[in-house]
């Protein structure tokens, strides 16, 4: 759950991300766009319980709590099972109904195989998963299920604080 | 919140409900199967915050505290809007992703309008909304918005009391 | 948990309690004095963790969901430990800030031991405990421990519900 | 509730604290003790309700989440009121009872009034106050009144980031 400290600072970069659309955000993303930030891609499907119960109120909190300037939140839906029932339209409706405040991109569906091209890439465990980048864009935490907000919030402290 | 009471007990009997497909039960439920026991219907949309967030594990506890030969839940999922994102297909994924423990039906779509039969039937206001019916079948509460585990509990105690 | 059914319906009688002192209420409350109304006797210590976290607030919420004509919430402050930390004039201070909203009775300590008097008298085994008594001013539930909000409502409804 | 940046880093030092007693620690405990750490002052009274039900059990988890080397949590019971009630002796059963698990030190009444001296030193506007010191022993937060996880651990790790 700590932030990972190599000797070499040998983080790895944040791989791009594949999109196949974009909500919440007059324009695609990248992660390059967002250098000089602390990033948090918050990865989730949406009619998976933790994401809707926990993972999804916490993004909106980190969204509240912190500046734009400071902290990027990104959301990224991960669809690997269920697929017909999380299209991009039901998202949309759901992203209107539950009011998320950050931009959310569709995680694009691989050419076989359920998992999304950017969860295989990030080999990600599960939904919901957290990223954390720093401004730099390097890979701090990666971590799949429930983080405390306690926790969360010191790894964000520790990354606003460097340069 | 409190139990309608008139002089002369003249509750409204629980019309027929138009039910479009059932889940979580081996065949179709009539409101008449369910005389003999106090009924909780559960009115909810699988996309709706209040609905997720409280309703649905509320009436997850509900299922949960009392004996099935006391107490029926049932779900009614009465979509009337963001119809494409909440057919049937999805809400099978939701009940199944939300391990919900009772019976739903899907209320019927009418020919023309977004609401659904058995909501403009009953005349709903929107998701959530609670109806309890008494051992007798007739609506001893219809309730729209939330309400507490401690006052749904009384009046689910109340109506067990009688026979 | 459930409200003890017994064939000739012999549910014991509460005994009187006996009281040092009261707080919040004009005059000393006798058992009799409740006939006729359901009632919760909420038993607790002031530096009880369980009793201020959760029952106390319960408590609090079940003398504001019901009237009071109907139900009667009474509190007694059963000290078995730490009795120089929870005197009278604490108490005192505790029922201000908490701003306990029912009557709250000292159990009279005994000659000798730690367990004051009604706590004996009832063979309670601890704190927080419940008692609840029907309009008869019979012992209907006995539980030491937590109780969650629909099952304590769903008992008070069945309590309400009898004559 | 963020963190005080002034130009020239003028942040004002930990004064020293006065302590009529300690609980929970071997000796006594000095300021000058924790320099290197981050410290977090948890000001508190065992009979304040907003302390018990949120401040306490935050503390509890700022004790748990981070590491004694980098992260010090000092209690200081500043009693302004009800002061017969919350004599050492009762705080003694009170830590005891809500298994505090960081230092606690009274703070030492003055000779007239009923502010104690830390908390007049501290201009400390009620309880619970939260002061965050740096690795320098500065005071770089002083709050009164609740805060979020999200944000105290925020500042938390911003100043765990610091040398």
């Amino acid at each position: 759950m700590t932030i990972t400290q190599s000797a070499g600072e040998d983080f790895p970069p944040m791989p791009a991300w594949e999109i196949a659309q974009w909500f919440n955000t007059p324009h695609a993303l990248q992660v390059e766009d967002l250098r000089g930030k602390v990033v948090m891609l918050h990865t989730f499907q949406m009619l998976c319980p933790a994401c809707v119960l926990h993972a999804i109120p916490q993004a909106q909190r980190v969204r509240k709590a912190f500046p734009l300037a400071e902290v990027a939140v990104v959301g990224l839906h991960t669809v690997f099972e269920h697929h017909e029932a999380m299209r991009p339209q039901a998202l949309d409706a759901f992203i209107h109904e539950f009011r998320l405040a950050f931009p959310v991109g569709v995680d694009k569906p691989a050419d076989t195989g359920p998992l999304p091209r950017t969860m295989s890439r990030l080999n990600l465990q599960g939904t919901p998963s957290i990223l954390l980048l720093d401004r730099q864009g390097r890979i701090r935490l990666q971590h799949f299920g429930k983080i405390d907000d306690l926790e969360l919030g010191a790894l964000l402290g520790r990354l606003m604080a460097q340069a």
